[in-house]
Protein backbone atom coordinates (compact mmCIF):
# COMPACT_ATOMS: atom_id res chain seq x y z
CA UNK A 1 0.00 0.00 0.00
CA UNK A 2 0.96 3.50 0.66
CA UNK A 3 2.17 3.91 -3.37
CA UNK A 4 1.99 7.58 -3.32
CA UNK A 5 1.23 10.45 -0.66
CA UNK A 6 0.68 13.89 -0.99
CA UNK A 7 0.33 17.03 1.64
CA UNK A 8 -2.61 18.35 1.35
CA UNK A 9 -3.53 21.37 2.70
CA UNK A 10 -6.24 20.34 5.08
CA UNK A 11 -5.46 20.79 8.88
CA UNK A 12 -7.05 17.20 9.87
CA UNK A 13 -3.87 15.29 8.15
CA UNK A 14 -4.96 11.67 10.08
CA UNK A 15 -1.93 10.59 12.51
CA UNK A 16 -1.59 6.98 13.79
CA UNK A 17 -4.87 4.79 14.25
CA UNK A 18 -6.42 5.78 17.54
CA UNK A 19 -8.44 2.81 17.45
CA UNK A 20 -7.54 -0.90 19.13
CA UNK A 21 -6.42 -2.28 15.38
CA UNK A 22 -5.14 -5.27 17.05
CA UNK A 23 -8.73 -7.04 17.10
CA UNK A 24 -9.14 -6.28 13.64
CA UNK A 25 -5.80 -7.17 12.19
CA UNK A 26 -3.89 -10.38 13.85
CA UNK A 27 -3.08 -12.22 10.26
CA UNK A 28 -1.22 -11.18 7.52
CA UNK A 29 -2.02 -7.61 7.28
CA UNK A 30 -0.13 -4.69 9.25
CA UNK A 31 -1.56 -1.44 9.58
CA UNK A 32 0.29 1.06 6.99
CA UNK A 33 3.20 3.10 9.22
CA UNK A 34 1.60 6.38 9.82
CA UNK A 35 2.52 9.14 7.54
CA UNK A 36 5.50 11.45 7.59
CA UNK A 37 4.18 14.37 9.29
CA UNK A 38 3.18 17.43 6.51
CA UNK A 39 6.03 19.38 6.51
CA UNK A 40 8.41 16.59 5.58
CA UNK A 41 6.64 16.28 2.39
CA UNK A 42 6.13 18.28 -1.02
CA UNK A 43 2.86 17.72 -2.71
CA UNK A 44 2.78 14.59 -4.82
CA UNK A 45 6.22 13.38 -2.82
CA UNK A 46 5.62 10.12 -3.34
CA UNK A 47 7.48 7.13 -0.97
CA UNK A 48 10.15 6.70 -4.23
CA UNK A 49 12.90 4.35 -3.01
CA UNK A 50 11.22 3.90 0.34
CA UNK A 51 7.62 2.50 -0.49
CA UNK A 52 5.85 1.25 2.64
CA UNK A 53 6.40 -2.57 3.07
CA UNK A 54 3.88 -4.41 1.29
CA UNK A 55 2.60 -7.80 3.41
CA UNK A 56 3.09 -10.29 0.94
CA UNK A 57 0.20 -12.04 0.02
CA UNK A 58 -0.46 -15.35 1.84
CA UNK A 59 0.60 -18.74 0.30
CA UNK A 60 -0.18 -22.38 1.41
CA UNK A 61 2.52 -24.00 2.54
CA UNK A 62 2.33 -26.92 4.33
CA UNK A 63 4.18 -25.39 7.19
CA UNK A 64 1.47 -23.16 8.16
CA UNK A 65 -1.83 -24.59 6.55
CA UNK A 66 -4.44 -26.13 8.70
CA UNK A 67 -7.36 -28.24 9.21
CA UNK A 68 -9.79 -26.86 6.14
CA UNK A 69 -6.78 -25.02 3.84
CA UNK A 70 -6.93 -22.10 6.32
CA UNK A 71 -3.57 -20.70 7.05
CA UNK A 72 -2.43 -21.63 11.06
CA UNK A 73 -4.19 -19.05 13.39
CA UNK A 74 -7.35 -18.48 10.74
CA UNK A 75 -10.00 -17.32 13.78
CA UNK A 76 -12.98 -19.58 14.30
CA UNK A 77 -15.34 -17.46 13.37
CA UNK A 78 -13.73 -16.66 9.83
CA UNK A 79 -13.09 -20.30 9.03
CA UNK A 80 -16.75 -20.92 10.14
CA UNK A 81 -18.27 -17.87 8.06
CA UNK A 82 -16.29 -19.63 5.14
CA UNK A 83 -17.53 -22.97 5.84
CA UNK A 84 -21.19 -22.48 6.46
CA UNK A 85 -21.64 -21.39 2.95
CA UNK A 86 -19.35 -23.89 1.42
CA UNK A 87 -21.88 -26.18 1.05
CA UNK A 88 -20.29 -28.40 -1.04
CA UNK A 89 -17.61 -28.54 0.86
CA UNK A 90 -15.09 -27.98 -2.55
CA UNK A 91 -12.84 -25.47 -0.21
CA UNK A 92 -13.92 -22.52 -2.99
CA UNK A 93 -16.92 -20.10 -2.88
CA UNK A 94 -18.29 -18.13 -5.65
CA UNK A 95 -19.09 -14.25 -5.92
CA UNK A 96 -22.96 -15.33 -4.06
CA UNK A 97 -21.70 -17.48 -1.46
CA UNK A 98 -18.56 -14.77 -0.42
CA UNK A 99 -21.63 -11.91 -0.33
CA UNK A 100 -23.36 -14.19 1.99
CA UNK A 101 -20.00 -15.12 3.95
CA UNK A 102 -19.23 -11.33 4.55
CA UNK A 103 -22.69 -10.85 5.66
CA UNK A 104 -21.77 -13.01 9.12
CA UNK A 105 -18.73 -10.90 10.33
CA UNK A 106 -19.59 -7.55 8.00
CA UNK A 107 -22.47 -6.55 6.10
CA UNK A 108 -24.12 -7.60 3.13
CA UNK A 109 -22.48 -5.93 0.54
CA UNK A 110 -23.74 -4.85 -2.88
CA UNK A 111 -23.00 -7.48 -5.50
CA UNK A 112 -20.84 -4.99 -7.75
CA UNK A 113 -18.28 -4.51 -4.65
CA UNK A 114 -18.67 -8.15 -4.16
CA UNK A 115 -17.34 -8.74 -7.08
CA UNK A 116 -14.18 -6.23 -7.39
CA UNK A 117 -12.94 -7.71 -4.02
CA UNK A 118 -13.58 -11.02 -6.13
CA UNK A 119 -11.29 -9.78 -8.18
CA UNK A 120 -9.18 -8.38 -6.38
CA UNK A 121 -8.32 -11.00 -3.84
CA UNK A 122 -9.06 -14.23 -5.58
CA UNK A 123 -6.48 -17.02 -6.93
CA UNK A 124 -4.87 -15.56 -10.38
CA UNK A 125 -5.57 -19.54 -11.69
CA UNK A 126 -9.41 -19.40 -10.85
CA UNK A 127 -11.28 -16.45 -11.50
CA UNK A 128 -14.79 -16.82 -10.39
CA UNK A 129 -14.22 -18.55 -6.88
CA UNK A 130 -11.97 -18.08 -4.15
CA UNK A 131 -10.64 -20.56 -1.46
CA UNK A 132 -9.52 -20.27 2.44
CA UNK A 133 -6.36 -18.82 2.06
CA UNK A 134 -7.84 -15.90 -0.47
CA UNK A 135 -11.05 -15.53 1.89
CA UNK A 136 -9.00 -15.21 5.26
CA UNK A 137 -6.99 -12.17 3.43
CA UNK A 138 -9.81 -10.52 2.38
CA UNK A 139 -11.47 -11.01 5.98
CA UNK A 140 -8.70 -9.89 7.52
CA UNK A 141 -7.85 -6.67 5.04
CA UNK A 142 -11.93 -5.67 5.67
CA UNK A 143 -11.61 -6.24 9.67
CA UNK A 144 -8.19 -3.00 9.27
CA UNK A 145 -10.59 -0.91 6.83
CA UNK A 146 -13.59 -1.30 8.91
CA UNK A 147 -11.58 -0.01 11.93
CA UNK A 148 -9.99 2.71 8.97
CA UNK A 149 -14.00 3.67 8.51
CA UNK A 150 -15.10 3.76 11.88
CA UNK A 151 -12.38 5.97 12.95
CA UNK A 152 -13.45 8.94 10.67
CA UNK A 153 -17.30 8.06 11.15
CA UNK A 154 -16.89 10.18 14.47
CA UNK A 155 -20.67 10.31 14.87
CA UNK A 156 -21.46 6.38 14.34
CA UNK A 157 -23.65 7.42 11.59
CA UNK A 158 -22.27 4.37 9.56
CA UNK A 159 -21.50 7.43 6.69
CA UNK A 160 -18.39 9.50 6.51
CA UNK A 161 -18.48 12.67 4.14
CA UNK A 162 -16.10 13.39 1.57
CA UNK A 163 -13.24 14.83 3.27
CA UNK A 164 -13.38 12.24 6.16
CA UNK A 165 -13.33 9.96 2.70
CA UNK A 166 -9.99 11.60 1.54
CA UNK A 167 -8.32 11.39 5.09
CA UNK A 168 -9.20 7.40 5.78
CA UNK A 169 -8.10 6.87 2.32
CA UNK A 170 -5.02 8.65 3.14
CA UNK A 171 -5.01 6.37 6.55
CA UNK A 172 -5.12 3.76 4.30
CA UNK A 173 -1.91 4.46 2.47
CA UNK A 174 -3.43 5.99 -0.65
CA UNK A 175 -3.40 9.84 -1.05
CA UNK A 176 -5.61 10.22 -4.01
CA UNK A 177 -4.83 13.36 -6.33
CA UNK A 178 -7.21 16.14 -6.07
CA UNK A 179 -8.21 15.38 -9.99
CA UNK A 180 -8.38 11.84 -9.35
CA UNK A 181 -10.40 12.09 -6.14
CA UNK A 182 -12.95 14.34 -8.16
CA UNK A 183 -13.87 11.77 -10.65
CA UNK A 184 -13.70 8.88 -8.03
CA UNK A 185 -16.31 10.74 -6.19
CA UNK A 186 -18.14 11.79 -8.97
CA UNK A 187 -20.90 8.72 -8.93
CA UNK A 188 -21.49 9.20 -4.75
CA UNK A 189 -21.94 13.15 -5.38
CA UNK A 190 -25.70 14.20 -5.52
CA UNK A 191 -26.88 17.12 -7.24
CA UNK A 192 -24.96 20.11 -4.72
CA UNK A 193 -21.47 18.29 -5.25
CA UNK A 194 -22.16 16.59 -1.39
CA UNK A 195 -21.98 12.94 -0.59
CA UNK A 196 -21.64 10.66 1.98
CA UNK A 197 -20.64 7.37 1.51
CA UNK A 198 -21.35 4.33 3.66
CA UNK A 199 -18.93 1.39 4.60
CA UNK A 200 -19.63 -0.38 1.47
CA UNK A 201 -19.37 2.58 -0.56
CA UNK A 202 -15.58 3.13 0.78
CA UNK A 203 -14.50 -0.37 -0.26
CA UNK A 204 -15.71 -0.20 -3.52
CA UNK A 205 -14.22 3.41 -3.74
CA UNK A 206 -11.18 2.46 -2.01
CA UNK A 207 -10.57 -1.04 -3.37
CA UNK A 208 -10.79 0.83 -6.95
CA UNK A 209 -7.64 2.84 -5.94
CA UNK A 210 -5.93 -0.07 -4.08
CA UNK A 211 -6.25 -2.12 -7.39
CA UNK A 212 -5.45 0.71 -9.72
CA UNK A 213 -2.46 1.49 -7.44
CA UNK A 214 -1.48 -2.61 -7.33
CA UNK A 215 -1.35 -2.65 -11.11
CA UNK A 216 0.64 0.31 -12.01
CA UNK A 217 3.32 -0.48 -9.01
CA UNK A 218 3.87 -3.87 -11.46
CA UNK A 219 4.84 -1.92 -13.98
CA UNK A 220 6.84 0.94 -11.88
CA UNK A 221 8.68 -1.66 -9.64
CA UNK A 222 11.36 1.41 -8.93
CA UNK A 223 8.62 3.53 -7.53
CA UNK A 224 9.53 6.57 -10.35
CA UNK A 225 6.10 7.23 -10.35
CA UNK A 226 5.55 6.72 -13.96
CA UNK A 227 5.33 3.69 -16.37
CA UNK A 228 5.54 2.59 -19.62
CA UNK A 229 2.63 0.15 -20.49
CA UNK A 230 2.56 -1.63 -24.40
CA UNK A 231 -1.13 -1.42 -25.60
CA UNK A 232 -1.64 -4.69 -25.18
CA UNK A 233 -0.28 -4.79 -21.43
CA UNK A 234 -2.31 -1.63 -20.44
CA UNK A 235 -6.15 -3.48 -22.28
CA UNK A 236 -5.24 -6.42 -20.05
CA UNK A 237 -4.75 -4.74 -17.13
CA UNK A 238 -7.63 -2.38 -17.51
CA UNK A 239 -10.64 -4.50 -19.06
CA UNK A 240 -11.04 -6.87 -15.88
CA UNK A 241 -11.70 -4.26 -13.74
CA UNK A 242 -14.57 -3.39 -16.45
CA UNK A 243 -15.74 -7.19 -16.63
CA UNK A 244 -15.53 -7.23 -12.35
CA UNK A 245 -17.32 -4.17 -12.31
CA UNK A 246 -20.50 -5.20 -13.91
CA UNK B 1 -9.68 3.90 -34.95
CA UNK B 2 -7.65 1.25 -36.48
CA UNK B 3 -4.88 1.50 -33.97
CA UNK B 4 -3.76 -1.95 -33.89
CA UNK B 5 -4.41 -4.38 -36.13
CA UNK B 6 -2.37 -8.17 -36.26
CA UNK B 7 -2.74 -11.41 -38.76
CA UNK B 8 -4.87 -13.78 -37.23
CA UNK B 9 -4.60 -17.73 -38.57
CA UNK B 10 -8.02 -17.96 -39.19
CA UNK B 11 -8.90 -17.87 -43.04
CA UNK B 12 -12.22 -15.77 -42.45
CA UNK B 13 -10.25 -12.59 -42.49
CA UNK B 14 -12.70 -9.63 -43.21
CA UNK B 15 -12.78 -7.73 -46.67
CA UNK B 16 -14.26 -4.92 -47.44
CA UNK B 17 -17.62 -4.20 -46.16
CA UNK B 18 -20.51 -5.85 -48.79
CA UNK B 19 -23.31 -3.74 -46.88
CA UNK B 20 -24.52 -0.48 -48.31
CA UNK B 21 -23.05 1.41 -46.01
CA UNK B 22 -23.78 4.66 -47.61
CA UNK B 23 -26.83 4.27 -46.09
CA UNK B 24 -25.32 4.52 -42.60
CA UNK B 25 -22.89 7.24 -42.46
CA UNK B 26 -23.23 10.35 -44.04
CA UNK B 27 -21.94 12.49 -42.15
CA UNK B 28 -18.71 12.79 -40.73
CA UNK B 29 -17.57 8.99 -39.78
CA UNK B 30 -16.08 7.39 -42.75
CA UNK B 31 -15.36 3.73 -42.59
CA UNK B 32 -11.92 3.03 -41.74
CA UNK B 33 -9.54 1.46 -44.76
CA UNK B 34 -10.09 -2.65 -45.57
CA UNK B 35 -7.65 -4.32 -43.68
CA UNK B 36 -4.47 -5.28 -45.86
CA UNK B 37 -4.17 -8.15 -46.80
CA UNK B 38 -3.20 -11.04 -44.20
CA UNK B 39 0.11 -12.13 -46.24
CA UNK B 40 1.73 -8.61 -45.50
CA UNK B 41 1.44 -8.42 -41.89
CA UNK B 42 2.56 -10.03 -39.09
CA UNK B 43 1.60 -10.80 -35.85
CA UNK B 44 0.33 -7.49 -33.70
CA UNK B 45 1.55 -5.63 -36.42
CA UNK B 46 0.55 -2.09 -36.08
CA UNK B 47 0.15 1.36 -38.53
CA UNK B 48 2.87 2.63 -37.06
CA UNK B 49 3.80 5.58 -38.60
CA UNK B 50 0.45 5.26 -41.43
CA UNK B 51 -2.08 5.58 -38.96
CA UNK B 52 -5.74 4.94 -40.58
CA UNK B 53 -7.46 8.15 -40.66
CA UNK B 54 -9.90 8.96 -37.69
CA UNK B 55 -13.18 11.22 -38.36
CA UNK B 56 -12.84 14.36 -36.87
CA UNK B 57 -14.76 14.87 -34.42
CA UNK B 58 -17.42 17.41 -35.16
CA UNK B 59 -17.04 20.67 -33.69
CA UNK B 60 -19.85 23.46 -34.12
CA UNK B 61 -18.66 26.30 -36.37
CA UNK B 62 -20.99 28.97 -37.69
CA UNK B 63 -20.47 27.47 -41.28
CA UNK B 64 -22.50 24.34 -40.95
CA UNK B 65 -24.36 24.38 -37.67
CA UNK B 66 -27.57 24.56 -39.05
CA UNK B 67 -30.93 25.26 -36.88
CA UNK B 68 -31.48 23.69 -33.80
CA UNK B 69 -27.57 23.03 -33.15
CA UNK B 70 -26.97 20.49 -35.56
CA UNK B 71 -24.85 20.11 -38.48
CA UNK B 72 -25.95 21.32 -41.62
CA UNK B 73 -27.20 17.73 -43.78
CA UNK B 74 -28.13 16.08 -40.33
CA UNK B 75 -30.83 13.83 -41.39
CA UNK B 76 -34.16 14.92 -40.18
CA UNK B 77 -35.36 11.54 -38.31
CA UNK B 78 -31.85 12.09 -36.25
CA UNK B 79 -33.15 15.60 -35.58
CA UNK B 80 -36.39 14.69 -34.40
CA UNK B 81 -35.25 11.78 -32.38
CA UNK B 82 -33.26 14.51 -30.22
CA UNK B 83 -36.13 17.22 -30.46
CA UNK B 84 -38.57 14.45 -28.87
CA UNK B 85 -36.73 13.50 -25.89
CA UNK B 86 -35.57 16.79 -25.06
CA UNK B 87 -38.90 18.13 -24.20
CA UNK B 88 -37.41 20.97 -22.39
CA UNK B 89 -35.74 22.98 -25.09
CA UNK B 90 -32.80 22.81 -23.18
CA UNK B 91 -30.85 21.67 -26.23
CA UNK B 92 -29.22 19.00 -23.78
CA UNK B 93 -30.25 15.22 -23.11
CA UNK B 94 -29.25 13.24 -20.11
CA UNK B 95 -28.66 9.45 -20.43
CA UNK B 96 -32.19 8.36 -20.28
CA UNK B 97 -33.42 10.95 -22.75
CA UNK B 98 -30.53 9.17 -24.97
CA UNK B 99 -31.67 5.79 -24.15
CA UNK B 100 -35.19 6.80 -25.54
CA UNK B 101 -33.96 8.60 -28.33
CA UNK B 102 -31.87 5.88 -29.72
CA UNK B 103 -34.87 3.14 -29.35
CA UNK B 104 -36.52 5.54 -32.23
CA UNK B 105 -33.74 4.42 -34.61
CA UNK B 106 -32.07 1.80 -33.42
CA UNK B 107 -33.49 -0.35 -30.26
CA UNK B 108 -33.76 0.39 -26.12
CA UNK B 109 -30.26 -0.10 -25.22
CA UNK B 110 -29.37 -1.24 -21.98
CA UNK B 111 -28.35 1.87 -19.35
CA UNK B 112 -24.87 0.52 -18.73
CA UNK B 113 -23.98 0.87 -22.23
CA UNK B 114 -26.07 3.96 -22.30
CA UNK B 115 -23.19 5.70 -19.70
CA UNK B 116 -20.10 4.52 -21.88
CA UNK B 117 -22.31 5.85 -25.19
CA UNK B 118 -22.30 9.00 -22.94
CA UNK B 119 -19.35 9.10 -21.76
CA UNK B 120 -17.27 8.48 -25.36
CA UNK B 121 -19.37 11.19 -27.36
CA UNK B 122 -20.58 13.39 -24.15
CA UNK B 123 -19.20 17.15 -24.87
CA UNK B 124 -15.65 17.08 -22.16
CA UNK B 125 -17.19 20.52 -20.78
CA UNK B 126 -20.72 18.70 -19.33
CA UNK B 127 -20.00 15.31 -18.14
CA UNK B 128 -23.93 14.46 -17.64
CA UNK B 129 -25.86 15.59 -21.10
CA UNK B 130 -25.00 15.77 -24.77
CA UNK B 131 -26.00 18.30 -26.93
CA UNK B 132 -27.11 18.16 -30.90
CA UNK B 133 -23.43 17.78 -32.07
CA UNK B 134 -22.43 14.48 -30.43
CA UNK B 135 -25.90 12.70 -30.75
CA UNK B 136 -25.13 13.49 -34.20
CA UNK B 137 -21.59 11.55 -34.10
CA UNK B 138 -23.22 8.96 -31.95
CA UNK B 139 -26.26 8.34 -34.26
CA UNK B 140 -23.98 8.11 -36.92
CA UNK B 141 -21.20 5.86 -35.09
CA UNK B 142 -23.97 2.99 -34.20
CA UNK B 143 -25.41 3.27 -37.89
CA UNK B 144 -21.57 2.39 -39.09
CA UNK B 145 -21.17 -0.53 -36.28
CA UNK B 146 -25.02 -1.56 -36.97
CA UNK B 147 -23.81 -2.29 -40.91
CA UNK B 148 -20.60 -3.98 -39.36
CA UNK B 149 -22.85 -6.14 -37.11
CA UNK B 150 -25.48 -7.19 -39.74
CA UNK B 151 -22.93 -7.87 -42.28
CA UNK B 152 -21.19 -10.68 -39.65
CA UNK B 153 -24.81 -11.60 -38.65
CA UNK B 154 -25.22 -14.03 -41.57
CA UNK B 155 -28.26 -15.52 -40.41
CA UNK B 156 -29.76 -12.35 -39.18
CA UNK B 157 -30.65 -14.10 -35.97
CA UNK B 158 -29.76 -10.62 -34.56
CA UNK B 159 -26.67 -12.45 -32.58
CA UNK B 160 -22.81 -12.87 -33.43
CA UNK B 161 -20.54 -15.72 -32.07
CA UNK B 162 -17.27 -15.50 -30.45
CA UNK B 163 -15.61 -15.50 -33.99
CA UNK B 164 -17.55 -13.58 -35.45
CA UNK B 165 -17.22 -10.36 -32.98
CA UNK B 166 -13.22 -10.83 -33.14
CA UNK B 167 -14.33 -10.23 -37.44
CA UNK B 168 -16.43 -7.57 -36.74
CA UNK B 169 -13.85 -5.94 -34.29
CA UNK B 170 -11.13 -6.29 -36.68
CA UNK B 171 -13.88 -4.79 -39.09
CA UNK B 172 -14.28 -1.64 -37.54
CA UNK B 173 -10.48 -1.22 -37.17
CA UNK B 174 -9.92 -2.86 -33.72
CA UNK B 175 -7.47 -5.88 -33.91
CA UNK B 176 -7.76 -7.19 -30.64
CA UNK B 177 -4.87 -9.16 -29.46
CA UNK B 178 -6.07 -12.62 -28.24
CA UNK B 179 -5.05 -12.34 -24.68
CA UNK B 180 -7.11 -9.28 -24.50
CA UNK B 181 -10.02 -10.84 -26.29
CA UNK B 182 -10.14 -13.59 -23.68
CA UNK B 183 -10.55 -11.06 -21.37
CA UNK B 184 -13.17 -9.11 -22.85
CA UNK B 185 -15.25 -11.92 -23.51
CA UNK B 186 -15.30 -13.14 -20.40
CA UNK B 187 -18.20 -11.95 -19.15
CA UNK B 188 -20.35 -13.04 -21.99
CA UNK B 189 -19.50 -16.41 -22.19
CA UNK B 190 -21.43 -19.24 -20.39
CA UNK B 191 -20.21 -22.53 -18.95
CA UNK B 192 -19.10 -24.36 -21.48
CA UNK B 193 -16.70 -21.19 -22.92
CA UNK B 194 -19.14 -20.00 -25.53
CA UNK B 195 -21.40 -17.19 -26.09
CA UNK B 196 -23.31 -14.90 -28.32
CA UNK B 197 -23.55 -11.52 -28.44
CA UNK B 198 -26.61 -9.43 -29.94
CA UNK B 199 -26.40 -6.06 -30.94
CA UNK B 200 -26.42 -4.51 -27.34
CA UNK B 201 -23.20 -6.57 -25.99
CA UNK B 202 -21.64 -5.67 -29.31
CA UNK B 203 -21.63 -2.25 -28.72
CA UNK B 204 -20.91 -2.44 -25.39
CA UNK B 205 -17.67 -4.49 -26.13
CA UNK B 206 -16.62 -2.87 -29.07
CA UNK B 207 -16.71 0.75 -26.96
CA UNK B 208 -14.79 -0.23 -24.53
CA UNK B 209 -12.38 -1.13 -26.91
CA UNK B 210 -12.54 1.78 -28.73
CA UNK B 211 -12.50 3.66 -25.69
CA UNK B 212 -9.70 2.62 -23.82
CA UNK B 213 -8.06 2.62 -27.43
CA UNK B 214 -8.27 6.51 -27.87
CA UNK B 215 -7.20 7.18 -24.64
CA UNK B 216 -4.09 5.15 -25.28
CA UNK B 217 -3.37 6.80 -28.20
CA UNK B 218 -3.74 10.29 -26.88
CA UNK B 219 -0.42 9.03 -24.83
CA UNK B 220 1.28 7.27 -28.10
CA UNK B 221 0.71 10.06 -30.56
CA UNK B 222 3.51 8.94 -33.19
CA UNK B 223 2.32 5.10 -32.47
CA UNK B 224 5.03 3.35 -31.23
CA UNK B 225 2.99 0.93 -29.46
CA UNK B 226 3.85 1.86 -26.10
CA UNK B 227 2.75 4.60 -23.80
CA UNK B 228 4.16 6.11 -20.49
CA UNK B 229 1.89 7.19 -17.80
CA UNK B 230 2.27 8.80 -14.38
CA UNK B 231 0.13 7.58 -11.51
CA UNK B 232 -2.05 10.60 -11.56
CA UNK B 233 -2.42 10.86 -15.71
CA UNK B 234 -3.31 6.19 -15.58
CA UNK B 235 -5.68 6.84 -12.58
CA UNK B 236 -7.59 9.58 -14.39
CA UNK B 237 -7.27 7.90 -17.57
CA UNK B 238 -9.11 4.81 -16.37
CA UNK B 239 -11.31 5.86 -13.41
CA UNK B 240 -13.97 7.25 -15.41
CA UNK B 241 -14.49 4.21 -17.15
CA UNK B 242 -15.83 2.84 -14.03
CA UNK B 243 -17.79 5.42 -12.78
CA UNK B 244 -19.64 5.70 -15.96
CA UNK B 245 -19.67 1.92 -16.24
CA UNK B 246 -21.68 1.67 -13.12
Amino acid sequence: MGFSRYNSSHSTAPSAPELPLESYVHQQHQPPPPPPPPQQQNQYQSYYGHPPPEPAPPRPSSSYVQSGGFPAGTRSDVVRAFQMVDKDGSGFIDEHELQQALSSGYQRFNLRTIRLLMFLFKNPYDSHRIGPVEFAALWSCLGYWRAIFERFDKDRSGRIDLMELRDALYSLGYAVPPPVFQLLISKYENGSGKAELDFDSFVECGMIVKGLTDKFKEKDKRYTGSATFSYDSFLCMVIPFLVSYD
